[in-house]
């Protein structure tokens, strides 16, 4: 099916900017150009960090897992695949690979010919990176995000794991497209406890990420990646992007609401340098983590 | 504590009125001059309703039960208490007595001599509403809004309850200042219901506020209130009026997300002819339950 084109004008991309990575780390520079990048980072570099996803009044990305649920309009839409074209890669976690089945590139359509900020389907797609410790996404050369590959329409994922070895056929798959396995080790050396689930550390993942030469990322989701990363992670996030939808999607849904791991008593995260865009139904809110 | 002026533009102002009740129905006629308006309602007309209410980005109400949460900043804050001098009456349930001792008066100070809008301190106070079906609210001469009532700062307020009798001691109290018991029946005859908990109806409530000469009535919450309201009893809210302030509190907070009883896979109420209105660093956002 035919999707519709997205439009997103030079004057909102304007008020978006302070909250986007500096250009030369994304529009400027495709990052298929950024393989010709002589000097390569060191290990504790990170890339620009941007954590934009939509949820409803009472902060639910979707009505429950596995439910695809439409909450932005077309402007806030447009704006998310314009976000697409302003980073070097786009990530979420494998509950959404698993629930969504997602494109991660961007259908941002040229819609100003002499604006410098000018995209074309083709011109930056940004490089979808999935976490899956465990493999647990079961994906075929039928998969959204292969098919768009394939079809150059977007680029070949990069999954971020703990396994060592993942299985030849997925290896085969993801390599056929161009995409690749990033094996990492578990967090707080932790690789050998018994029970309980090994994790990746959030640095480490985004020390690799910019070791691949992409030097900014947006963070999708879903609940479980947006929760840590304005808890525990949040120092490693460089901007916020919320698009809110004025609808009440009802207990039982999928939900942004970090723990309180330090003081209950206390909010978990405050944004500063706010910015509330109405753009459509929707309002888009741009603010940094308070520190 | 003397508390700081709050101080609410004429712009402002301006911006929100399609979403007030018409002017007759409230600045124009304090309550105190409709004790003079000679042709009674009828038993089924009822007032005109919004649904004011502040919550954080995971749409809470307050950090946890009992916990005073400040969310919105002063203009957002200044707002809320332009409404109040815009509504007849001032709801909340008893969840919010016992937790807030709440002044529920408006401290909006008059800041424009020539706009029509202009109020003073004492020139339209709301009628404050208490739902407290079975009298938990243990009031003294001492609770903030009978002080408020008894300096002339704020209204008496009226207490739904389903008690026939409410005890002596309680009467002597809010009759003191003014106020009253206004005692109704429970919904649907489950009066004699053995267990479980005995419901006010929320179109009675209404109905008695209506009879008492209240033609507007804004319903500030608690969560229980606000999530029936935006649910089963959505079609009784002529305005909705939501700050949002941006920052998380995190999981444990009192929250509004109104549960899903007809249709587990569909949203449970949508904002229709919205406006989203920057207010320092908090967002206004008002709007109708689209039916
Ligand atoms: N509205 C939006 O903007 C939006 C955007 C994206 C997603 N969504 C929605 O979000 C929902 C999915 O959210 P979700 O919370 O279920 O899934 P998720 O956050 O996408 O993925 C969670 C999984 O990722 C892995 N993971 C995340 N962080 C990790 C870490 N530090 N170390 C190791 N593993 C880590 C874990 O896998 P293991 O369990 O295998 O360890 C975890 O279970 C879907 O309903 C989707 O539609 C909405
Ligand atoms: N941020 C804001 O704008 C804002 C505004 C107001 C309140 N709050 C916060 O909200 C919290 C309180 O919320 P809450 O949910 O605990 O309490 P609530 O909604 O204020 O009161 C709930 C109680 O009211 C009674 N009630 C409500 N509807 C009824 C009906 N139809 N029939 C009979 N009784 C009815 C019930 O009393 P019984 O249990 O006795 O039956 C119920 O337990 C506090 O933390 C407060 O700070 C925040």
């Amino acid at each position: 099916m035919a999707e519709a084109p997205l439009y997103f004008s030079a004057a909102d991309r304007q008020r978006l900017e302070p909250h986007l990575p500096p250009p030369q780390t994304s529009s400027r520079t495709s990052s298929h150009s950024q393989a010709t990048d002589l000097s390569p980072p060191s290990c504790s570099a990170l890339p620009f960090v941007s954590l934009t996803f939509a949820t409803s009044l009472d902060s639910a990305l979707s009505l429950g897992p596995g439910i695809r649920t439409t909450l932005s309009g077309p402007q806030s839409k447009a704006m998310t695949h314009y976000l697409r074209t302003r980073h070097d890669a786009i990530c979420v976690g494998v509950g959404t690979a698993i629930a969504d089945d997602p494109g991660l590139n961007s259908r941002l359509d040229t819609d100003e010919g002499s604006s410098r900020n000018t995209v074309s389907v083709t011109a930056h797609q940004p490089r979808p990176i999935i976490i899956d410790p465990r493999l647990r996404w079961d994906f075929t050369a039928q998969s959204k995000v292969m098919r768009l590959a394939r079809e150059g329409k977007g680029l070949a994922p990069y999954i971020v794991t703990l396994q060592k070895e993942p299985p030849v056929q997925k290896k085969e798959i993801l390599e056929g497209v161009g995409g690749k396995f990033i094996s990492l080790n578990a967090a707080h050396d932790d690789e050998e406890k018994i029970g309980g689930t090994r994790r990746l550390d959030w640095r480490a993942i985004l020390s690799a990420v910019r070791q691949e030469g992409l030097r900014s990322i947006m963070i999708e989701g879903g609940a479980e990646v947006i929760n840590s990363l304005l808890g525990e992670e949040a120092n490693l996030v460089d901007s916020v992007i919320v698009t809110i939808a004025p609808v009440w999607l009802g207990r039982g849904g999928v939900t942004v609401s970090p723990p309180r791991t330090h003081n209950v008593n206390r909010p978990v995260a405050r944004l500063s340098d706010t910015m509330w865009m109405p753009l459509g139904d929707d309002v888009v809110l741009c603010g940094r983590i308070a520190r």
